[in-house]
């Protein structure tokens, strides 16, 4: 009979921790989607107004991975009310050969988080100047925190702002993180000041319209923008992207509908046909990334299937060789 | 800790049977579909050409149903050489009020099998004449099979016929068939000579070109299509599709894009813009089913996930009801 592993969140949080293991995975899945026939359909969304619900499934097939990912996550912002966490989610990894399935990812989001925040780190990686030494993160949410961890395992990160329109939870995350990550962490009430001076600042907030302003931006900065990953969320001034040089897409297709280039474009500031380098073309050297030591840089994040597919191949062959988690015989 | 609850194929095929019960379920899902604010996305597909594989994700929210089921279905068609079978799949039952996992059914595609044979038997009820007694089955698979079976339950199905390209296949079919049902079931060499004088046409093929043809069918017939349910599939003669009085859709957004109608369309038998009622619309009698006793009518069917949510909400009622399934605490 098939045997499915189940693997639960407390079991995935200790097989993949955010780490340079897991930045290089989802480095590979980005390179892999400029050089590579992946396969990578539209996200499906289903939206339930009726329970403030949304649910997005992403999937990517990556040739050379032994299985792919579908990856289903939804959001329902009334949960908070009952006591419980808004995202949620979980991964079914199937071999890639047979469609059978592997292994079931009970992850309510985890496996997301870390690649998102691991995301972040490849973008400055490869797009923020070597010596960047100051971030300012906008929200204090999970992924804020994550990002920041993220950036001190590429970049040699001595300093941290973080604001968020709720001052005490900038604080809360401020306190932790300088505690955790051993450096100055401090919450602002100004997002402007929080900027000023940074040399990478990433936005992570649910934000319906900008945050962040051109004008706020010093040369030499890079720019992470995290938050936007449907039609109506916009965090970055689009006087901004039509600065950022490079601009830098993980999927143009679903920047140009989903992203800040989405608003840039709405806005009359970028020309609808302009194009643009993927973060795969810049990994793959196949298109620049930073240039200049005084350019803005921006790298436009909303989440691909690729990096579940890759996250998800990590987990499943790490349990694999550990023996981790739950046989489940069909 | 959230509990979910683990079923599979052993529990599920004891949990749902195709009986007038899951028909009747698939009929009320339908007629949500035409007076429910139903939200129904297109279709998630992936393609892995390199080994023969594609995967189908269907989803659907029906307002009054407590839970929204997420379907994966692939078809790796390299998987006989293995040994296993071509089709597998399972569906994830979330709530709909929370977005959190209910219930995992690792079905194997059975529930698709029960879902898709019931709504044959739902467009029978609606659309074959009431004394309907002799049935033709095109394709000798487990569709085939279960297309016959649900006929039996809704209309006075005396006699059937068999026909599929592998004559053994069909032979062996019409002998279980004729034990199983107690009804006299023939298979057949010649397509032409198993339609005719047949009230009932199902076809339940993945032929991807017309294995019916117009000028087989004698007024009063029923056809219900089953097997295209993807563009490159195709089973109904075009002019078959333009002669029917009514078309009935399953979705018309989909039929136009993968299902028979799509093939009369691009042959310039339909006109594009022409509008087809829905089998919702149908059974909810907000469009006519048979007008005539001696029309030719055809419902095109090409799966929907009111279909898979409506299926799988019954299935988990049951199992919580019944205590069935293993319960696994995240």
């Amino acid at each position: 009979m098939p045997t499915i592993r189940i693997l639960t969140e407390t079991d995935l949080r200790a097989l993949v921790p955010l780490d340079l293991a897991a930045i290089s995975c989802v480095e590979e899945a980005f390179a892999a989607l400029a050089t590579k026939p992946v396969i990578m359909p539209p996200i499906l969304r289903l939206d339930i107004p009726e329970h403030r619900g949304e649910v997005d499934v992403k999937t990517a097939y990556v040739p050379g991975l032994s299985g792919f990912a579908i990856k289903i996550s939804p959001g329902f912002f009334d949960n908070p009310k009952l006591g419980l966490p808004s995202l949620n989610g979980m991964m079914v990894l199937f071999s890639a050969t047979t469609g059978l399935v592997n292994a079931l990812l009970l992850d309510n989001g985890y496996l997301t988080d870390v690649r998102t925040a691991a995301a972040g780190a490849v973008a400055t990686r490869h797009l923020a100047r070597e010596e960047a030494g100051v971030a300012a993160i906008l929200g204090a949410g999970t992924q804020a925190r994550l990002q920041l961890k993220a950036l001190t395992l590429v970049r040699p990160i001595r300093e941290a702002r973080i604001w968020a329109r709720d001052r005490a939870r900038a604080e809360h995350s401020a306190a932790e993180l300088s505690a955790e990550l051993g450096i100055a962490v401090t919450a602002m009430s100004d997002g402007r000041a929080a900027v000023r001076e940074a040399d990478i600042v990433v936005t992570t907030t649910p934000a319906e319209s900008p945050i962040l302003f051109a004008d706020w931006i010093a040369p030499g900065t890079h720019v992470t923008a995290i938050g936007s990953d449907a039609e109506h969320k916009n965090e970055i001034d689009p006087a901004l992207v039509a600065r950022a040089a490079p601009y830098v897409a993980d999927r143009l297709s679903q920047t140009r509908r989903l992203g800040e280039l989405h608003h840039a474009i709405a806005g009359g500031m970028v020309d609808p046909s302009r194009d643009f380098a993927e973060l795969g073309a810049v990994i793959a050297g196949l298109a620049p990334g930073r240039i200049l030591a005084d350019a803005i840089t921006l790298c436009d994040l909303t989440g691909t299937g690729v990096q579940d597919t890759a996250v998800a191949t990590l987990a499943a062959a790490r349990a694999e060789r550990n023996g981790a988690g739950a046989p489940f015989t069909t």
